[in-house]
């Protein structure tokens, strides 16, 4: 590559094609409790408690549940040109939108990324209330902002490689002992990651995250979701993961897009903060508490739309699968590496 | 029965035999973080940071593990006669033990109950230092007292008659439209139990509970267990229980005796305090988020001793078992009436 | 006395008088959560979310902001009629009052006890939805139950063998060198209070008390009225008594009403609690972190009315207040009893 | 300035002078639980849970209490010879400092910084094992990382002006409508502030802060502090800033230097995070729950050493004082402008 990347900040927003407004309405206004930026008949515009820009979530009605964008705020209005460029010299398709294209967001680039993602740079924003300290209408839930993206692609150190080219870089990743990559967590904003990168059959979209401050917080969601009889909504978790070290909690929509809810990861703003990698046998690199993962979890996942509004055709995984090398018949894992390795399922 | 019962306060103590006592030692109080309040060559005696009876627990050494005995504080001495005739009436083997058989224990009645399982009354009992200011060895997983006793036993309708008939009360229970009950919960202290009856081949001991004040101080015992590479150890949850309301987490100690963390269930002192009755088929009762029961959960429990220190040979439960009809083919389950039911594992 | 007092089981709701019924409103329901039971424009019946009566809080409309009533709840209908004859032993004005003489209460008997409290005695009461699981409308904020009442009384060795009488037990008090009795906290159910009695002009009412589960739904009421720009509502606090060991904050009402919210105390229902007695220049009994009690928490409490709707008149304390003896000019406190003694104000 | 400055990353480590180092150790370590890297007789080198450089604060032991130094990270090690330059462009006292000459750092710049402050710039560090997932040592009131600096400075326009020079924002500050600036947050990371300059007599250090993930974390050192009778210790809170929204306490060490607690500010890497500005006379700005800054948190701070050790003189602040406006005869403050104002003090 000769051209510079666009300098991005952080992951800022997702649009999802969701069936049913009102029922999407219900979860994410009603459960989640996000904050209504603005709603007509078409779709919802929401954000966190802790976000100024117009919103971090589009819910847009549609026929097909899907992934419709990934945004990525990027430092300053040159950067649209140096996206452009770069997008332009690694050959994929490229738009540029006028501000307003998508209501609150400015002048933007559209790109279908090499990884099959449809992805936006952006970096003027409409500036609402910072709901920071509006006490009043936080729940007992609440939610203070996007965290990251999680995305289903086959081969997982060449979308490494795509990313680092963006100057993302990884704090954690999954490997064997064979060198195969099952993972890998990428950060611009210092936390663990903006995007994680997850082996599998792609591209689709395995999930968004919100952060929380604290746990009760989350677990409140549960407890909300017993209440309205909605359970099953709770896909995985609550759970510490090993990996991030973040308290989590699965959810899938009512369209079966799934959010992660998440707290407590560690900043990873120093240069030579130490990379993390865990074996794909470690029991604990998923859930520090051993408990196991479901296979939905790793099954599962929403289509990806291309710049026209068109799924996006799924290329498979050729490397083994997570799931199948820990799960079942072939799968062993372990606690400590000392122990006789036992399968999962067998645990206690 | 023409014998008044003795005035039981609630579930006082338990000793358990286990097999190594530093493995015990490092569970109980490594991780767990009980007070030790005596040890020797033979035994623990612990207890929980606001307790000041000279313990909640003994761990005995011995060769097989086992439940060596419930115990259950009464009003005063003049008790200790009522158990001897209540029991003698039923006819059940009763002993007289003089202050001290148990360390810190003062007189004693020990009987073989009627549900097989080897059960002390006591009154007396040695006052040690109440370490609920003493947050200076309070550690982040904190636990506050004994909650309850939970007991395997093949007829929950004749155990709770039984308990009935010693004066403890039904908070909630579990049954199917066919009348068969799977579980009761039964208290003296106002919390939801002291004593919980479930159905299954027994007698043995399902698990004794601990209680600590806040959902943080059981997440970080699990957060401790993985550091230590020993998240085998966690059989189920965290979770929140359907009955009791209760945020719970199961553990197995090192002989495989289970443990339950407990926090937030209700207040029932009052005479008229509503009976929650659950149906076997709601998916909620046994975690109100829906998560799956792991079957060791519903099948393995600790042996039972009789008064000489020998196994209670086990009584088969004759009706349905809950996992049976939660779990598998057989096993229907739903998480709102109205919905076209499902079975568990189908869940999301 | 030869009579047999009634068999109290605990507090269980308070009437307090406000004069802008909207105002209490927001406070009581907006802020603090409240369940509505029952509103009209003359009054609202409150309860917390594991309250299954009819309420345990009503507030009335009225000119001035007052005390109405304190109700215990007795253990069977019978206890009426031994609340009847005790009080009519004792010599002080009794009223029985018809079932639904207060919305939702069966019948019940009224007193002026001798302390000079207008005080009742009910066993019925209406059932209605306890919302113990409904956490679709628990806020940030959730509050369980009511906890206690606190009450000034000028003499309070008399107060307490008044109370002792109703077969209440002492948890602990506060007391100095000379036998001065400041204080002392007394229950019926078995946590540290049903009932305490502060040294002061009486009769008034220091405050009432609700209790939660988790310290963060305390705090997050203190953030709600900072966000309300309404933080002049916090009185004193969030802080960790010693006595008692709670998690507590004052609050004043719109009408100056003080409220407590409250949190981990500890169990009391074994018949040989230890009791702990305070020295009065203890600086950590009132606050664990020492932090300074403000003179108006000592200073003001609610108006008392007689069973006519009447002021009470105030009888003096004769003793020494707390106030004098550990603030200001004459007092002295320390933290440790080692250490050279300093006055409040001169701490850090 | 013709020179560029180095590219701080952030705060890393403050060294401070303290007279008596057991006596240090009980408190940073045994109270606030951080891990001690290296120790000997004269000096204790202490980091956070998730913190995997060397150290993040130094205790040296010597004959007054003093800040030696306040080091910032910067990105590489090319950045130490913009910042020599830089500083010698300033006019101030520039030093090099070889690899080591503070244990686990590398080669570093240390100046005077037209502040008056003892400053370092280092990139190199020893890395030690990082704790985050070490919860078998983590205590209950754990500490995830260094936060901030603060530091009283007579200047605050002046200091803001010079901060911005080295690259760091604006997050927050504190004006009256005459435009007299009392204090202003700064940062790199981005969080609420890597330095906060306080207006008053300088230089002086008012604070180090350290982060934890909840707020019971900090709740627990309060509680410590109380079973150990230290709460004298406990200075100011714990409450809820205006400022940062960070949730606080404010402690004093045995020598009396201010370390403050502190947990959930916010986001602020975007280059347009809104700037907040509070009015000095606005009551929720120090304490969001309108509680009193203790006068001594306002006049108290630690003297600052020169590069040679020796005492920094005091520059007095020739504008109005925080203390001054908003405490005693003439601080007029308010909790909503529409209230009538009302003075600190007549609060409830």
């Amino acid at each position: 590559m000769t051209t510079s990347p666009p300098d991005v900040i952080r992951c800022a927003y997702a649009e999802l094609v969701v069936t049913d407004l009102p029922a999407s309405r219900d979860f994410y206004v009603g459960v989640l409790g996000l904050v209504v930026t603005y709603e007509d008949d078409e779709a919802l515009y929401l954000r966190a408690f802790e976000e100024y820009l117009h919103h971090s979530l589009v819910l847009r009605k549609g026929d097909l549940p899907a992934l419709a964008v990934l945004a990525y705020r990027v430092r300053s209005a040159a950067d649209l040109d140096l996206a452009e460029a770069y997008y332009g010299e690694l050959g994929v398709r490229v738009e540029r939108r006028a501000a307003g294209a998508t209501r609150g967001i400015g002048e933007a680039v559209r790109v279908e990324d090499p990884l099959g993602f449809p992805v936006e740079f952006f970096h003027e924003a409409e500036h609402v209330e910072r709901f920071t300290q509006r006490y009043d209408v936080h729940g007992a839930g609440a939610l203070a902002r996007l965290d990251h993206f999680n995305l289903d692609t086959p081969d997982v150190p060449a979308a490494r490689k795509y990313y680092e080219g963006l100057g993302f870089r990884v704090s954690e990743d999954i490997q064997d002992d064979e060198g195969t990559v099952y993972a890998a967590w990428m950060f611009r904003k210092p936390t663990v990651h903006d995007v994680a990168l997850t082996g599998g059959d792609g591209p689709r979209l395995h999930h968004i995250a919100f952060a929380s401050h604290e746990r009760h917080q989350i677990l409140h969601i549960c407890d909300h979701l017993g209440a309205l009889r909605k359970s099953g909504m709770i896909e995985r978790g609550p759970g510490r993961h090993g990996v991030s070290n973040a308290f989590y909690l699965y959810l899938r929509d009512p369209d079966g897009h799934r959010i992660e809810l998440y707290t407590h990861d560690y900043y990873t703003g120093d240069p030579d903060n130490p990379v993390i990698t865990w074996d794909v046998h470690d029991n604990q690199r998923r859930d520090w508490w051993g408990n196991p993962v479901v296979p939905s979890w790793y099954s599962e996942a929403s289509t990806v739309l291309d710049l026209d509004g068109k799924p996006q055709p799924l290329i498979a995984r050729s490397e083994a699968h997570e799931a199948d090398v820990t799960i079942g018949a072939d799968g062993f894992s372990y606690t400590t590496r000392q122990q006789k390795e036992f399968k999962l399922g067998e645990q206690v």
